[in-house]
């Protein structure tokens, strides 16, 4: 039998995500994960247009980098609508080597508002390097909100700045990470720290303790350390089950 | 084998919708689902009353617009309560082909308060069409806030003018839509965006950035275009289950 | 095979509602429900002393109104603590014939402010004839909250007056009705009005309208009459699993 | 057969505990319990570092009070991050049997704000002996909010004085008790209470009535001689299933 390649060990790390990000609840029927070529440039691996929950491995389709199916295999499948995200964060942040977008549900209140989604719970301290709001007003009226072009994945793309999360107004969110287990742990403690942020505001506007910027710094590092503990049990959890059950 | 016909599918469908927004959470042991005949004119199909977690193609009736049994066979079961819902809706509007009725549990809140429903996540940007409240009240007195009678259910239709959802006070809501799967989506997302905006008007009731009337525009074409993804999802999630189960 | 008589009925349905109220989160480990004799006075069914997802038939005991087991073959058993409030309701109000008891999550809030409970879904008008608070402390200083005496019973009994519901400060909450399922529905219902009440008052405290009293006396005869739908429902999702399960 | 000893019995109810708070949403991927050797003085059972609904008896090490692991042929599995919390407690509170560290969301807010956590529910009187934070900036600057050393878990300790619970900021609690099954009981009330409490001060700040001393002493007696009803059924449940499934 044949060794597994680092690109077929990306492959399964990224059917695992997306079934993983819908059984938590961080995904619904749309969104998307996708993952950097680990050898060539310029590519990147994503699911053809369908649920995350149903994705497996027979679905997941190499994307250049203007986004373009790369085999002629492929060039027949409906392609995400909004992978214009993927491409420009590959091409502008070489650090980056995942990407999540999802309509993760208690984040979409603090994209629509002026209350800044800030660090709360150790586990989600990489906000603590900036969850920025994208309104996409400032660059397009009337539009139908989602990043359906490069120009509007530039604009994301240079909003986000250097942080590891942006809002999406009325939308949803873009998480980014260094690998799979640490973008999707990132995904699912945005998720979190979102709904227990609601919750500490209900008890006292002006009263919440948020962490501090060394405190962020320090935990960040910890955090990525120790992505693999969940990421373990998600797996398990997500894949016991077939795809979309 | 036969073919299956329009109608065979239209029948097919609505079970689906019966049983995707029950394991959704949008019905309970309540509401119902309809659609109008394919073929014939002034027929639709429905269940008869039972919940909907329980309905599969036997249970199927084919109602006239006056809402009585179509077929000798069928007139001894018990019909839906409220089936005028759907009778007048199918005379008033012939761009309908679908209804729902639901209490969607986050819905009645905004039924029961001043506060608009109103499009917070692009998903749902139907609501920018309208989505009034039905006041009982103004048409009967000391009733049973159920619509059981084709007068209610013409001026709940008047209440509603072209709009996708009509919310009915202290009770539930009704929505509308081209297809089943588009008017199960509607559903579905009328429920996401009232629990996403309750979370915004937490977090600041004069912050909430609500859907423009020229975004709703533009993103509805788009929704309707994508409400089949989902659809597969939930379905595959639905009817991997045994009725009720 | 003996045919089954009344008796084994009410049996049969008290499982059912011991289950159901567990698997629909009204019951947790703690709370019990009981059923009046069918036919011999002075009697009612109840579990002994288990959590309530895990009730069989072997585990109904039957108890005279001082709430001791009837039976020589039951008198090891450990009975409820709280069994006296099942005792003194048969003895206080003829037209009850079953009793619901639990700690339904998102009634204690209730319980534990001046908010009243009020009727905003039309399933929970019989919320309109009364869900007063039984506060301990009124009688009885540095208790454990429970109902763990007769004195207690009837004191519980008589701040409930004529209503279906009391609700216990600090506790949980009581429900009764002429039949099992509609005890049932009403103890769901209960639990449903509370977390959409919650959310209205969120939304606008000054601006929730309620059902009148017109409404509640007109829609409880209906959703009495109705309840048997739900129950069906309830009953197929609970049962299709193991006790406990 | 052999018979079971108080070791072997000691490691079941922890695996037991391990799967029944993962079950119920008390600990998610991290977070870990543990529970003092009945017989061998200054040694505690725990698992090593996996994710708690995982664990199965053959994952449970004997720790030391200095936190490392007895035997040899455990010298080479990664300990959790963490263990200091457990070795420090049993050190100082003799009476304490049983520890549970989980980041429980609903009560991060309550860590993470002013408002102090208290007994709204009766099954959660132990609240009533103190829930106080444990502010980890006013002994560490920049740290990782994390229990990670002797000297923290001291001040931790020292902070949570005679409490049965302490909150971490920005990080989760920390549960004692003298059994297993009784602070899996605390473990759980205190999520439960939390959530309660939170509604209740969204309903009226001002109006909530929390337990008083006289009746958290009286009620949190009985509550320790009924907390194996719960017990049963959550394990049922739990061990019902695969490890993380």
């Amino acid at each position: 039998m044949a060794q597994s390649t680092p690109a077929d060990e990306a492959i399964s790390d990224l059917v695992a995500a997306n079934r993983i990000l819908a059984n938590e609840g961080v995904l619904d029927g749309f969104g998307h994960v996708s993952v950097r070529h680990p050898s060539t440039p310029g590519v990147y691996f994503m699911s053809h247009s369908i649920a995350p929950a149903l994705v497996t491995a027979a679905d997941i389709v190499e994307h250049d980098f203007e986004n373009n199916a790369v085999h002629a295999k492929d060039r027949d499948k409906k392609l995400y609508y909004e992978r214009w995200i993927h491409g420009e964060l590959y091409k502008a942040r070489p650090e980056v080597n995942a990407v999540v977008h999802s309509h993760s549900p208690t984040v979409v209140p603090f994209a629509s508002t002026k209350a800044p989604l800030r660090p709360l719970l150790h586990n989600a301290s990489f906000l603590g390097f900036g969850a920025p709001v994208f309104e996409i007003r400032s660059v397009m009226r009337h539009s139908d909100l989602m990043i359906s072009s490069a120009s509007l994945a530039k604009a994301m793309v240079a909003a986000m700045g250097s942080a590891s999360v942006v809002l999406l107004r009325g939308h949803g969110n873009v998480v980014v990470g260094p690998t799979i287990p640490i973008t999707v742990f990132r995904a699912y403690y945005t998720e979190i720290n979102a709904r227990q942020q609601l919750n500490a505001i209900a008890l006292g506007p002006h009263d919440v303790v948020y962490m501090d910027a060394g405190e962020c710094e320090t935990t960040d590092k910890i955090m990525q350390s120790v992505a693999g503990r969940p990421w373990q049990l998600w797996k398990a959890k997500a894949l016991g089950k077939s795809p979309g059950g």
